[in-house]
């Protein structure tokens, strides 16, 4: 794995242990201030449908979505396990990485049942700024159509 | 991790990157010219027997094989999501490297369900020819002995 | 990848192949003589319950539950295939590595079925001690606290 893509291996799976660990107030600073976050069908992306099922344009509106998720104490409802692919570097140029990672995600209701919530793909575009890398935009593409938004963390 | 390791996890993450993103007709360019692909269970490879689910000794039987599911419309019916472990690598000499690689394929129908549809181990040769590895071998040994060969799209 | 990390990588890897190639003779050296090695659930484990479902505290009480399982030929109904997530580094001092590394099951039933047999997080403190590093205490935390420990193979 070259550099880039180690780098950006290290940020993901902060990003999963960040969410699987409950740590949903840690999760906008993975974003820059100015940012879009889209959940999508891969169905409507391959129609270019700008739509989502998710979306969100500011790490504001990513940090209002947390509170909603903590007043709806939809946290203690279940749990989510991320396991991600390699990323896949598409291109990267003046401070600007395009990423494609996979992910799995099961989820675990409070009753013990496990099952797959989600497989897709987050297409991304990362700002490097010295530090860790940053969300610029991250497109969560689930591969099926078919999932149920009320309950969502993050993906 | 070292060199060589990191270089079969990336021409495996190619691999499934390739058929997730249904560009079959880019699979059998993975594969030498000369190469054998067979799909097997755990119980029949343990049992040393060599007959396989699918079984193909050339490139041009892979391309038969991406053309008959392209007439089939197969690839319109579900997509797969492949994700892998680290390869262990068995050996490695005059430019031949034999390597396991864990492999869990999701499922995911046109109607939007999901499932574990296959797991189970790579057992490759690849051949170092200065460029990207290719396969001489591959065989697919799939845990379960259950599965549906019909609508297989390439594992 | 840093070095630490990649090093725990590898052995984190042949650990889970050792499981799933089914040579659960080899299992127990991958910890120290003296270790612990536990399962608990995570609500058990957030509430800091010290009782584990299933809990040893050296290699050879290792060694007797191999030979339980072998006894009652527990190998022969069912296999495991483990994932692993990339290892995050908490620590690594004096020769000591405490690591945390997320895991998914999937779980093959001789009949075929496959299901997600438990998806958690391994917690671990590894020793350094010039060859592959051992594991001096191991807490699979798994998410669900619904699991069927009777049946079951080394986590």
């Amino acid at each position: 794995m070259d550099d880039i893509a180690g780098l950006i291996n290290q940020v993901q799976n902060a990003y999963a242990r960040c969410i699987d660990n409950g740590a949903l107030e840690e999760w906008p600073d993975f974003f820059e201030e100015h940012c879009t976050y889209r959940i999508t069908t891969a169905d409507n992306f391959a129609q270019g449908l700008e739509a989502g099922v998710i979306f969100a344009n500011s790490r504001g509106m990513l940090r209002d979505r947390v509170t909603s998720l903590r007043e709806a104490n939809i946290y203690e409802r279940h749990v989510y396990r991320h396991f991600l692919g390699q990323p896949w570097i598409a291109s990267h140029e003046a401070g600007e990485v395009r990423s494609e990672t996979s992910f799995f995600v099961a989820r675990i209701m409070r009753d013990g049942a496990t099952d797959v919530y989600a497989t897709g793909c987050y297409i991304d575009t990362w700002r490097l700024n010295g530090g860790a890398p940053k969300l610029k935009d991250r497109i969560v593409v689930c591969d099926s159509s078919r999932f149920d938004t009320l309950l969502a963390l993050p993906l």
